[in-house]
């Protein structure tokens, strides 16, 4: 069994198997270039050839644990009819969500035409892996978690304090709830797609997990965590799932009811504080923090030395706490997963 | 001995005390036509006359427990010489610091000077609580903790993620301990003058605490407030200190090393596990979502209740788990008041 889906069985494999978020992305030159040829970001998301480049890239830098599916959190309310584009140095740009009709022109019959091009990416992903001979590298599917995606849907965009989602939330809860349910049931639909087209492992990423009150946090991140992780696992039982709840802090706790497989832990906590509030076989994943990939150096070596000192004899994967930034020099990555693999 | 100094001298006072973040502010229509007489925010805050005004105009519509004072907490890096310019729908706006220079540019020596109309505004307002029959409520001088004001002095303002003040933490430690050395040393003056003019209770708000990794947490938050506490606790004996790191979640126990006399508790933060890793004496503060305000009705009923009944016998400070924002209906704030004072 491949060295990532050992851990996520809940073994403590050493040195723990490595791979980072965003680790296809702006600070490799070769991605750079196959970027610098389309015209824009969910062209790149919806052409399978590419798609699988860039997703491949990393791994044959590196030869990471994981290649993690090259996509977007966004592309799944895109597929059910919600709009969205790219704009430089500005991040996404939805239609803000606002009342029942919105979400009744949600259309989860078209999703699965629409993904269609994103699972021939993940085929050709799972088989480009075999031909080049990283058999040991396992590959990840995932999807923005409900709330997450519902961040940028009602604020039509990033926001600094996500007012606009919240206070739907508290003041709609009906509707807001309606929202959430249409999102959960097409990300199971979505997710599972991924596996029909060979990926192994799934991840949920709840990145704005942490703006939710303890009872938004219970109802719509837990919540529909738990269900989308017990429907996976009646279709696919052996794939496992992690979630992310970014931010959770001391709701991670709360988190372990999902039953997810392994739980991604963000950069500002204590790892082995995070770890002893969940489940002994449920494996962590987590928590450099990007910036000290950046510096290099004591700095970073200090840093990993610490995470990989609080997660020994634990199930354990080791990554960021946040996605990888453009400006880390890719050498300093390759100096990271000697350190890692050193153990 | 008022509610709330007998809170945090370790009391559960019941029904507790109750203030609001940002009480004064621009949801209130008498803030807004004081706001609209003055050039700039800046301004505002040292015209002892207008400052006090809007401290006291939340007290005399609601009768909290606690007046704080009115001003920002980059008035001290605007004492210390840094420059500070708030603009319109932008937030602040400041020259970005960089390098050994920029450090050494800082000038504590000009400090009290530029903070008088400042410690003015404490004692307009320490006296118009008296003159007004609020014998009971508490006033709270406070500051930025080093960390969040070196934050917006290194990003030159907000940021989305503090990539500049966690890059130059890791990449330049000493450079970077330098500027946390002057503006904790700058701290401990700018809020003992505070106690001087008539501060009773000192609040130190880390707002962005929760972006730093647990080592960094450890050097620029627990390690400055530990100082700071220290060294308030030897020249006022009797004045407590309130913290609030912000977002630090499960790094929230290691806090505690401080020695504040309470805890401010965010909104994302389940307050009763937070309430456990700290000690019994400790008081707590927070954490009502701002945005249930904003809902109001039952939503806003049902979180106060949590709230209230996780802290019953605690020391606690009933307040938001962030600043209340400009869109809370004053109403809804009124009712809170009832919910909170009914216990």
């Amino acid at each position: 069994m491949k060295r990532l889906l050992r851990t996520l069985s809940g073994q403590a494999v050493w040195p723990p198997p490595v791979w980072l978020m965003r680790q296809a992305g702006r600070y490799l030159p070769e991605y750079r270039a196959v970027r610098a040829g389309v015209k824009d970001f969910v062209a790149l998301c919806t052409t399978p050839a590419l798609a699988a480049e860039v997703t491949l890239q990393p791994i044959r830098r590196y030869g990471f644990d994981a290649a993690i599916l090259f996509s977007d959190i966004l592309m799944l309310p895109w597929a059910l009819g919600h709009g969205l584009e790219f704009k430089e140095g500005e991040g996404p740009v939805l239609p803000k969500l606002r009342n029942a009709a919105d979400v009744a022109a949600l259309d989860p019959a078209r999703v699965a035409d629409r993904v269609a091009p994103i699972m021939e990416t993940v085929r050709l992903v799972r088989a480009g892996l075999l031909a080049e001979g990283f058999g040991e590298t396992a590959l990840i599917g995932f999807a923005g978690a409900p709330f997450t995606v519902a961040c940028y849907m009602v604020e039509g965009g990033g926001s600094k304090d996500f007012a606009a989602v919240r206070g739907m939330a508290y003041a709609q809860p009906a509707l807001f709830q309606r929202l959430m349910d249409v999102l959960t049931l097409a990300s199971i639909e979505y997710l599972s797609a991924q596996v029909v087209a060979g990926a192994e492992v799934l991840m949920l990423f709840d990145s704005w997990a942490g703006v939710l009150s303890p009872s938004l946090f219970r109802r719509h991140c837990v919540a529909p965590a738990t269900q989308i992780v017990a429907a996976l696992r009646q279709r696919h039982p052996n794939v496992p799932v992690i979630g992310f709840p970014r931010l959770a802090g001391v709701m991670t706790r709360e988190y372990a009811a999902t039953r997810v497989d392994g739980v991604g832990v963000d950069t500002g906590s204590d790892i082995g504080a995070v770890a002893a509030m969940l489940p002994s076989r449920m494996a962590v994943q987590g928590n450099l923090d990007p910036l000290a990939v950046v510096a290099g150096g004591t700095a970073m070596t200090a840093e990993v030395a610490g995470i990989l000192s609080a997660m020994r004899g634990r199930p354990f994967i080791f990554n960021l706490g946040h996605g990888i930034v453009p400006q880390t020099p890719p050498e300093h990555v390759a100096a990271l997963l000697e350190l890692v693999r050193a153990g």
